[in-house]
């Protein structure tokens, strides 16, 4: 199911995301118990196939999100796209998104009591919302109770890093994973590998880059993706919200310098290719 | 100049760095006074030729770089490069670093009085460190000061995003940019364009890719490339400062999520081109 367990659907509207039932959110299909995985064994997950089902949205949601204090009200877009050819999805009538499938959530059950939140990722995996844990990525996470107990779901049809207004092209789909197990081997928090390159689907004709310095990394990325947002909106006269949730689905936040003290450099790509 | 100003030559070695000068670290050639700039314009620098030299150096500084904490003792790798045909520089006898030259301190005068020191970037840029200000970007700089007063300079062979040991492959290389003056422009902080694709030197065979996830931006980046650190040795039997050293030359950090509330995952990509 996507994030919002269908409540989102296309008839939904702005008006509707402060309705929405925040008790559904995320819903992960699992637990799947692992035979043999113990504490301290990796199960090896290799994404193998998604089929999507051609429907997405993005929101902007109240109090969630990178900009949460600048961009208060509710929105929402929805998208359209063909989940065979996978054709880049419409933004309007200047853009268009490529389309890169992948779980946002996806991990193993941790060793503490209790019920826990599925929206913080953790070191078992969760909902890490890495763009490239798509087709072909193997991922390696660290077991922590017997059978190792997985769950995957928040599928998305496109993400940029950082996932910066906190949705990306929120999308139903069928997933198919194997998972391996290996015994006994350290870890102490997720890694995977990629089997080629990473940006491809978005990347040949540039991107426009916006940065954020100063002494903390996160109000670098409020200012870097903050300054991409007023650069979007006065080239392409959008609503500044509709910029922000575009740059959600295919912008990248990546840290240029993290030594040159006291200031670092965050830097926002969004790929020129969207509107060219 | 390279970033020791010459200091750091083929017979150097890691004994030498604690005797650096460091009141001669990071000159840059300038400033260029340029006619007719004002604040409230912007100097846009295209990037155009660089001449680079064929040697090059990284160092771990005592004091300095993401894991100055775990890194005490002072470290130098020598490289060595063709700067016709650009060749990845060999590391060790198994790797092999792609190269991409380009200027890490590239920027204009800070409105203020007094002397300040040129590792720190702002908004003016300087010390940016931005592994994509090469060949063909157009990089957008805002003027505080009359003549704009341009600088450039600690020019790299090959850098990751990050240059997370605080060095990236130092070498000293001539640099051809072209600067225009736009009138009265808003920016509050450097933006540039990349003409194309920002990874194709590295990225054909994928990534090897550790997260750090947690609550703090800056700690889960340590986490992340100590996690890359500890793969790479026990992968490739590397001293562990010599993994740290190679993963600031070639691998990048990027902000995979930034909005699942309380905690943010910081991934750190290593190009499996080096050793393949």
């Amino acid at each position: 199911m996507d994030c919002s367990a269908g409540q989102v659907t296309r008839d939904s509207t702005a008006a509707d995301i402060p309705q929405l039932n925040f008790e559904r959110i995320n819903p992960v299909t699992g637990p799947i118990f692992i035979d043999g995985a113990e504490p301290g064994d990796i199960v090896k997950v290799t994404i193998q196939h998604f089929k999507p089902s051609g429907f997405g949205w993005t929101a902007n949601i109240p109090g969630f999100g990178l900009l949460a204090d600048q961009f208060k009200d509710p929105a929402l877009t929805l998208w359209s796209y063909d989940p065979h050819t996978m054709t880049p999805a419409a933004f309007g009538a200047q853009g268009a998104v490529p389309l890169k499938p992948f779980a946002g959530t996806i991990g193993l059950a941790l060793a503490e009591p209790g019920l826990h939140s599925v929206v913080p990722p953790r070191a078992v995996g969760g909902n890490l919302d890495i763009r490239d844990l798509s087709v072909g990525s193997e991922l390696y996470l660290p077991v922590q109770v017997a059978g190792g107990l997985f769950s995957i779901g928040d599928t998305h049809a496109a993400q940029g890093d950082g996932e910066v207004c906190g949705t990306a092209i929120e999308s139903q789909m069928d997933v198919t994973v194997k998972l391996d197990l290996i015994k006994q081997t350290p870890l102490t928090m997720p890694r995977f590998t990629t089997q080629g390159p990473v940006t491809r689907h978005l990347d040949s004709k540039g991107y426009d880059v916006t940065t954020g310095i100063g002494e903390d990394l996160m109000a670098g990325a409020k200012a870097a993706v903050s300054n991409m947002i007023d650069l979007l909106s006065s080239r392409h006269n959008l609503n500044p919200v509709d910029a922000y949730m575009l740059c959600s689905t295919c912008g990248d936040l990546r840290i240029s310098e993290i030594v040159d003290m006291p200031n670092w450099v965050v830097s926002f790509y969004f790929p020129r290719i969207v509107f060219d």
